[in-house]
């Protein structure tokens, strides 16, 4: 990773028209056999590498999800951190997010930005805003690394609080959202979770912020997002707003075979390649 | 442990008039010198284990704070659940709250719930509710461990989303309480963390649930809140509420010196011995 940020390496990959965001969430109960049968960290580590190189080429940055690594305990948390080392090693200008959607005061949000970006390196995190600003705090500080927060999700339940009204036409989610760009970013490395499924909701949150601030998206494939609604939406008219769409099950299960590895990378392309078109289209018309 | 659940524990604590919870927020910049200068695993786990056997006779649940182990990866987490199965070897009455408020849909949440419930073997777990029910419900449905919604959290940004109002007087806070009350407790197996700092914020929400339903409150000592407002506002008129009071630093780190494990024996004895008092008193007082 060298010295650059976070915002660096995003907006390499925007210019090289990459929006991939490569979930790696490694179910041990799906992974394919031909990974092999070693330990806990063997497969979990060498899926992930198998993953990372099938698809580094299109990749803009990876987000392995750190449940399914936590789930294994120690054994895998090591193999998280080794493949967020692999990451680093093999896709230099590709960043990790890693996805812990955390949030805790003080001195333990402190030990948690720790956990993320110094034991692990991780370039980006996710994060839940119920707690409030002081909550992330020791995140955002880190100015060098991404915050993403979790803004309107893609889950069933997601409406339960994030579409309650604030004020008339104002829901929860619009308030995180004006929250974040007003009094969070003041290193410029905010960004925020919109889910794919609804397009509206990522285009009023795209009119919120600038096209400086990236979305992160999930919810396509295995989740059902309609993907050319959400990437309009959130590259907005010019095709200028810095996104991420995330697909993880749709490409590491790609295919349950052997040939798992080469399906993934495929997989990507297809999705790397019609984002691409869309961009480009985008930016075709308002030129 | 052996087949007793975490609501069979609390109401055995809450019967011998204990409130107390213990928080082990290990820091390593913290810990008396006198635990050692061996690994990480060792300083974490030895300072964990002394904290344990001094306080065990007056604590009613253990909080362990993830975040403190997870800073130092695979070692911290082995530490924390070696701590774990101290507690439970040394204090099989004592149920472990294991404080990571996750909240995370579907098949990731169950990756939580078995990092938490069957890997580092908790009791209970803190959860945050911004995502919505099917966030929570891979913990819920594990109808003999406890799940501790936040609510209204001691942080001095608490109020940032928490006080938001939906309707005319009723915050967000709030609503949560009346979400996991209405639709969330389906297995009798919640409760909610609400600060201590606020008695008013804590009556208002105990008014809203039944005795039965645990509240944990943290935020007195290092946090500043006055414990005899939130025991009784906790506690109800009639001091039969659920309710565990947590105190960390107060107890932890009593003492920078050789002494420090009688010390925190101590603070916590007195911490135990205000809370039964008043709650004996408010008892009488109905009786």
């Amino acid at each position: 990773m060298g010295t650059r940020t976070f915002q660096d390496l995003l907006q390499l990959q925007h210019t090289e028209g990459r929006h991939l965001c490569v979930g790696l969430d490694p179910d041990m109960d799906k992974i394919p056999s031909s990974v092999g049968q070693g330990t806990i960290h063997s497969v979990l580590f060498g899926f992930g590498r198998s993953i990372v190189d099938a698809t580094r080429h299109v990749a803009a940055v990876y987000k392995p999800n750190s449940a399914f690594y936590e789930a294994w305990g120690d054994d895998g948390i090591l193999a998280l951190r080794n493949t967020i080392t692999h990451i680093h090693n093999s896709a230099p200008d590709v960043p990790v997010i890693l996805d812990v959607k955390r949030g805790e005061i003080g001195n333990t949000g402190e030990q948690y930005a720790k956990a993320a970006f110094d034991y692990h390196q991780a370039d980006a995190v996710t994060l839940s805003p119920y707690m409030g600003y002081d909550s992330v705090e020791p995140f955002l500080r880190r100015s060098e690394k991404g915050c993403f927060i979790l803004c309107r999700t893609s889950n069933d339940g997601a409406g339960e609080f994030q579409d309650l009204e604030i004020t008339p036409g104002v829901p929860l989610y619009r308030r995180v959202a004006s929250q974040v760009v007003l009094n969070w970013n003041k290193n410029q490395n905010c960004g925020l979770v919109v889910g794919a499924k609804r397009a509206a909701d990522i285009s009023a949150v795209r009119a919120e912020v600038s096209n400086l601030m990236p979305l992160l998206i999930p919810g396509v494939g295995a989740q059902g997002g309609d993907l050319e609604a959400a990437v309009k939406a959130a590259a907005g008219s010019e095709g200028a707003g810095l996104f991420l769409v995330n697909s993880s099950r749709g490409i590491i299960y790609a295919s349950p075979g052997s040939d798992f590895a080469e399906r993934a990378g495929k997989a990507a392309e297809d999705l790397h390649n019609q984002m691409a078109a869309i961009v480009r289209q985008l930016q075709l018309q308002h030129a």
